[in-house]
């Protein structure tokens, strides 16, 4: 039988956590370890809630464990660091994302891509290289070494920063990649939530034409007074989607659900790019037979 | 009604024609128009059968028009040019493709891109601007104008450049847009018909270790024999597709009928592509969530 949480490790830890796939949430008394060599501990002030974190807390992905304790948009102040830490020092803003552990030899590690390591250690609702359980970011401390750990700069507040996280680099790592981030193109986003919303930011932020397409009419005003978008498209309006057609560089498609996806794709420009951040349960359609074909 | 086609233009012509979706060619006499100022005359000595011409032979796809001449890997020998032709003469090994036309215009016709000129006038079963029809290389001459000509070099035999222009530049081209053309990179080909062994010697031309993935065991002789793959993969066998787990920078798959995507992008590494070509009637399915997914 594994150890009790609380009797786990060294340092007196509080969170909160689900026992079951109610998704009801109850105090917890647990331990993170002491801080290692390498490890920089930190008071957590803020954390974001991530959809992922609900579906994990109800079990609806059918990996969860209990008790869990969510949490993978962490931010906080350093309170202690090891003897061999070089980046951080007692009192820096720091934050933790999805990962506090990789193998660290693999290629990916090698190449700065932890989040490709197959062996990587997931914030929450997963096991350190020791066999104890990694507990998130709903809780009062962390401790993590400081290769998973980035500073928050001094200008950003720390509960603003949070979400940067995960949905935050989620957005902004494809914008890049796919090479979204150049002035004057033209970039759709596809749903105005968590995910959906940073990308509108970062879109406009990157000197981009933005239009958010989105079933819902109602988020019209916030997706252009609020987020600064330059248009909004209602998908189910099928004279607004063909009048935009071909017009989009790429688009950040942020829905979970089932989806279509030929509209999205006719609203692309020759070369234009769909970067697919949701992960629907079902599969969605592909259809390549109406996107091609001249013989 | 339209003009008998034997009488729409002023140059005899004669091709092969299905006249009805049985498929059954038979001898047809029609015409092809003058040698204007910019056009191209040439004898077709060769046409490579694209399957493309069989589904449009059978109105598989529902827009054949009867009598239709397929045929849109065409070669021959120039016997006139126009006046004011500036890259071609009598005498010269050209090339006909897919295209016979375009606007001229748009966006994508600046940027040498026809191929996605909304106007586009395909080789054969479409209508030039001057509304007769096309009709394509399953014939024995050809009118078009220059700039949709292509010089084959003599020492390419006209029967096997034929099929270099629909079956070669369809695999050559991603090969070179997604950067898939670079010595040294692990290169696989899914489906080993027209399309696939073009894939495998212009990859294995580019420097590429290439691997082919195919339903048919028998194959695996001509794949590594005849065309130089370095390795071949049964991809029914759930071992061999297992040991080959993320080894690939990318794949292109050929395969025009419906089949599983997630064994293919299970073969790529990090940030490998998958370049699909086949343009299945249905879609495919594209599973998401067991892609993704830390949380």
């Amino acid at each position: 039988m594994a150890a009790q949480p609380e009797l786990e490790h060294p340092r007196k830890a509080f969170g909160w956590a689900v026992r079951d796939p109610s998704g009801v949430f109850s105090p917890f008394n647990f331990s993170r370890r002491e801080t290692g060599e390498k490890d920089v501990a930190f008071k957590v002030l803020y954390c974001g809630i991530c959809h992922s974190d609900l579906h994990k807390a109800k079990n609806e992905w059918g990996t969860s464990t209990y008790p869990l304790v969510p949490g993978h948009e962490v931010t906080g102040v350093v309170t202690e660091v090891g003897s061999k830490v070089e980046k951080f020092k007692v009192g820096d803003k720091v934050g933790v994302g999805c990962l506090v552990d990789s193998c660290r030899s693999c290629q990916n590690c090698s190449h700065n891509l932890e989040n490709y390591c197959p062996q990587y250690t997931l914030t929450y609702d997963d096991k350190y290289k020791d066999g104890s359980i990694t507990y998130g970011g709903y809780s009062d401390s962390m401790v993590a070494d400081e290769h998973f750990v980035v500073r928050i700069p001094d200008g950003l507040p720390l509960d603003a920063a949070a979400p940067l996280l995960c949905a935050g680099i989620t957005v902004y790592s494809p914008l890049r990649y796919f090479a979204l981030d150049k002035p004057g193109l033209h970039v759709g986003v596809v749903g105005l939530g968590g995910l959906g919303h940073m990308a509108v930011k970062f879109a406009k932020a990157f000197g981009a034409n933005v239009t958010v397409i989105s079933t819902s009419p109602y988020k019209k005003e916030e997706a252009i007074q609020h987020l600064g978008a330059d248009s909004f498209l209602i998908s189910r309006d099928q004279d607004q989607m063909q009048a935009a057609k071909g017009t989009l560089d790429g688009i950040i498609d942020t829905v979970s659900g089932v989806h279509l996806l030929l509209p999205l794709i006719g609203l692309l420009k020759s070369h234009g790019k769909l970067v697919m951040l949701g992960a629907p349960e079902k599969p969605l359609e592909l259809p390549i037979f109406p996107l091609l074909c001249a013989f």
